[in-house]
């Protein structure tokens, strides 16, 4: 492992905020054709080695720290000693989240479940956890409903289950304001796997939805990059729309090949421009939360592997944020950013103060507008993107 | 042709409210590798035939009636045969929309193109068909904004981009609200094609910006099925999302086989399956809005096939009405979605009056909650949905 | 589940000759995300619930019927239990496959494993499962190999692993032929998941590696509908085009809908009208194989909905063989045809005897050729297609 | 344009072999919902930019060079005007191959029309243009099917079509052997679009095909980059399989981002990591045809803006060497390469002279095989591929 440790380029600090899930690097390889090729790893152990790798902190679904059904001795346990390590090594709890999704008793879901029961069993569930996280410091608390779906169609009311899935927010949102945590939600959207068609599938429908709680102030989005991908989007326009309703209070980095399952890939691995764009785009808007690994080093790995690739994902954004740099840097990427006129596109259409009537009254607008001859105009986007690919590969 | 006319079944009447974009049936089948395959079709005989095919009535993009260019005197000239049809036909124009993409002009986009000069051209079209779509009757206006969107990473500055988006609903909605029509937009989403990404992407992304405009209750989506399903999205899902928040304001219906390039299949071809849960839920949510085909028939058919192609659209909308409307009556299927628990789901999960504390305090529903007792009951979902195949297939 | 027995249409019979793997009913619905939601069961049961329901045979991975590690003995009284209730019911096993994915060993595959150990280990249990089929009966012998892939470009020489798959492949036809087993292979083909990328990832890819053996004559295919749907492919053509070749030596029916996570739903869900054009081939090109079920019953299923689901996979099966023949014998499709020209499609494009100096010399051909005459001709392919659609749906 | 140019890097010459098709820089950016952006580009303008910007050659469809219908006068001008410029500049013509889509009358295909009309005429334009191809020195034609294929499911039988596609290649293959001429063909697969499903649909398809021709000696394939990444599928897998087979004759290099329309980008944009690996294997593989690129510069773009795009392509593929070479020829990558075992990978699995008899008898190979100890191995995939990004990104 020593011989991988690269001679050159940057390291990661704390203060780059980078956090991991106890859930990836202690994920132990189980897939849908194979059983775990790794031994359970201790939180404890992944507090330690994380902090040494450079990371700011970790994050955790209840079941990773707590085992599903442990007695509220052993409860306590887990906490303290997890604790411990946290005090240790300056390791943060930005976030915490709950699984809803592992034990069979959310085979149908969890805030959406058909069955009543299960869907307060899921609010105690999550609001039990709330009250760690909060204990814990975590400022955001995330909600994936990846049980929340149908594989057929008369399964699920899909009305019906958005007023279950609104009052289970509504709940919540209720519950932190009286309680005073200083938390907030974030909806993690994806649009299948393991449900057929899951419920908010994309950053979109999220931001949608959440315009119709009650505290919409309270609730986010927490998007990732595979899950966006794998309905074949744009992850960095997604990101930009979220940012631009306000809505980015968390993101899951990770890398994803295209269309098919999920492959939490690391970061940087898979669709590796749209990572460029990406942490171009986060370094350059002022987003200021973690930089969270969601990521699964493959079954292939052993423990070695696993840290490899957790070192990777940073050493990537690193990386990346260095050459987003350097483009942005560039005059003549300024100058090529003038010549595709994004120059213009920050003016807005109409002038200051220019009414309808104007705007209607200007024959430049359209009796004398030349059609053509605006058509003829190149929008030099080619070189544009010359340049940025130039600057990624460092050939410039 | 005559004896391809169904000897059975239902047989549409303008009270379905069936409508057909005049670019549809007058498509002529020019693609990305190939030229035109069918002469051009005047507007006044697609009307014509498409009243004896026994539609509701037709939509249009300004450039379909009348020809990008055209003087003020061709214009009242087109607007006016087009008139004459309807008039003779009884048809109406329930919707309108603008081209902002065939031009060369809109390479970059219309409302977030780049050049600023292009914006303000693209709003004057809009505006001026506005007016004519008042004129005519049309109760919803169409934007599709299929160039908005770029191929590469810094061609588009995303979240001024959705300034420019916003500046122009915005500045629409002001101008339906002066002028006093009875008219509201209908954003359609589409991920891709022709440009790499096209901004809204999916219906949920539509439904979030709405929300930020000024005049968020004049605006609302018209999906497209072909355009969802190039995301791999469940588009009854969609449908339904869109209609828990209110904003189904129209809905463009075609077939689509996966997610590749746009294929504007007759409604029915594709996914047949999501074509049978669209019509169930449409029908029994109380859309009642157009049933507008979107559609293209394909380049191999002359224009016998174009019309076969527009009935088959109508004929299968029937048929699945009729099967969707069987199996909801069926006692069966009523024993069926109870055996699923669909009557648990329109339940609040809490109980009347039921308080945060009243459910931390109700043991049963955590701490007595036995999760693997509740996990072993099937959800029954098998039958449920063998049921629905049985009444598409008419085989019960 | 007695009132989920459908009241009308077809009931399957051991002639039928339907198959169900015992992981399709067995698979206890352990998926990525969560835990199993069903208890084992006894493949014993399995046999006699099948027959039940009409079926023709099960197949199995070796590790299906002896649990991985098993002793001689055991392995010798699972065996012994098995064909008891085989022989009990008359239920065949024309089928059977080695299990080279589920134990950590394989994780970086089988036949084409970095590690020459692992390779080596993979023939024997091969090998050994080839003895247990050919004494059951079986004449094919499926090889998926699910873990013959990489996640990362480096990890999987692919030339190099193409020449270890060919190894084994010569190895095993040459040790089936040595041991005059009436067997066929037949190579089962995978895009990705559980790999990221799978070698031979399609029914094309497979075909063309098969000629590449020693004994070719030996080596078929086992297309999966979900497999080729995964990748977008038309299941039907890919069909005909291995029959073409005369290599569809099994065929494995399920249900997936579009480009995502392999889903293994039940035959008819997913893309039905593929589904349709599916069953017309395979009982229109004298297909005499069984007709395999290699699906999975939803998780949210307890055992009535196993049953239920692999109930449905029969009858739907079935319900389209009945639909396809009518369609086959109405003499309005039969017109249909004809106007669409599939008569001509079948004639040779040169005359009987035709050379090619005719062929160059024949002015009609090209030079006195008017393209624009006959390009006007419509191929009326959308008559033909919904005449297709009213049979499936049984409106006419 | 000049600011463009790149101050530092390789640069292209002949001798990179590197080809554009005619049809490529000369795309005036018509599209299914756009008018052309940019006017005609004289073929001679072509041959000269290129070879001014360092390209080896051109490539041509017979319409490119000679539009549809030209007289026999006007054809032997275009050609002599063509043959001076390239004799002017030294380009090549390395390969041709035959426009069967763009007219109306190749709507429903050109081998495999249903109308045997079509068949034999477009036999005979194929055939003409070999002709051509021969006598400006091409060694490769290539036979794009686009148009064979079907939108719906009795629209083709498969199995017919095939007989004619085979019907085709073996009168052309007996055409070019009677003539003399050295030139191969080579297939080009594509999985849809301009069709709804296309015949032969990826290089495997292709593949298997070509084994069961009169000639297949005379026939490979001519993959392209987004054409396989349409299907989802690892463009560098299928070209692996394609060199094992021996079978690649030509390739199309260009961009495309993931499962949608075929985008046609220049090379590099789209999936760069794959792009790294498709040169990596090029370039150990002993490739020595062209570099081919068939893209379509953006239709935002103007001339600059294609030419610009065409540099790209170069400028990419040999900044893609450089790193490709630097990473084979690091003693730390080599080092790694050993320890995920890719030397073990090319050792047989049988040793020299090793019987299936003494394989079956080797205890170590099953029964004293000790699995998870073998599964405990980690494979050290991780830190191999971010070798190989940080390779690609010059960070090392």
């Amino acid at each position: 492992m020593t011989s991988a440790t690269p001679a050159t380029g940057p390291v990661p600090t704390p203060s780059d905020k980078f956090t991991f899930g106890l859930w990836t690097v202690g994920w132990q390889g189980r897939d849908p054709f194979g059983d775990a090729t790794r031994a359970p790893l201790d939180p404890v152990e992944s507090v330690n080695r994380l902090s040494e790798l450079g990371a700011h902190g970790v994050t955790f679904h209840d079941d990773d720290l707590i085992p599903f059904g442990s007695s509220d001795a052993d409860r306590d346990a887990h906490i303290k000693r997890f604790r411990a390590a946290l005090d240790a090594t300056g390791m943060k709890v930005p976030m915490a989240t709950t699984n809803l999704f592992t034990h069979p008793v959310f085979k149908d879901g969890a805030f959406t479940a058909n069955d009543r029961a299960v869907r307060r069993f899921a609010l105690r569930k999550t609001i039990r956890n709330i009250d760690l996280a909060a204990e814990l410091g975590a400022k955001v608390y995330v909600a994936w409903g990846g049980r929340e779906g149908a594989e057929s169609g008369a399964a699920k009311d899909v009305r019906a289950a958005l007023d279950r899935m609104k009052e289970a927010f509504d709940l919540l949102g209720q519950y932190v304001t009286e309680q005073g945590y200083d938390l907030r939600f974030a909806v993690e959207p994806k649009p299948n796997e393991p449900r057929g068609d899951i419920l908010l599938p994309t950053v979109g429908h999220a931001l949608a939805f959440i315009n119709s709680l009650e505290r919409p102030e309270l609730v986010g989005v927490n998007p990732e990059v595979g899950h966006e991908q794998m309905a074949g989007l744009n992850f960095p326009h997604g990101i930009a729309q979220a940012l631009w309703h306000g809505k980015l209070f968390h993101i899951d980095l990770n890398g994803q090949s295209g269309i098919k399952y999920d492959q939490d890939l690391r970061f940087g691995a898979g669709d590796l421009r749209a990572a460029f764009w990406l942490v171009d785009l986060l370094e350059t808007a002022g987003y200021e939360g973690p930089r969270h690994f969601d990521f699964k080093p493959p079954r292939t790995e052993d423990y070695d592997g696993v840290w490899a690739s957790a070192a990777g994902c940073m050493r990537n954004y690193l990386l990346l944020k260095e050459r987003a740099a350097a483009f942005r840097a560039d005059p003549e990427v300024q100058e090529a950013l003038r010549a595709s006129r994004l120059d213009e596109l920050v003016q807005p259409t109409l002038g200051e103060g220019e009414t309808i009537a104007q705007l209607l009254a200007d024959r430049s607008a359209y009796e004398d507008f030349d059609a053509d001859a605006q058509a003829a105009r190149g929008m030099a986007f080619e070189r544009l993107d010359q340049l940025a690919m130039d600057h990624l590969l460092r050939a410039r």
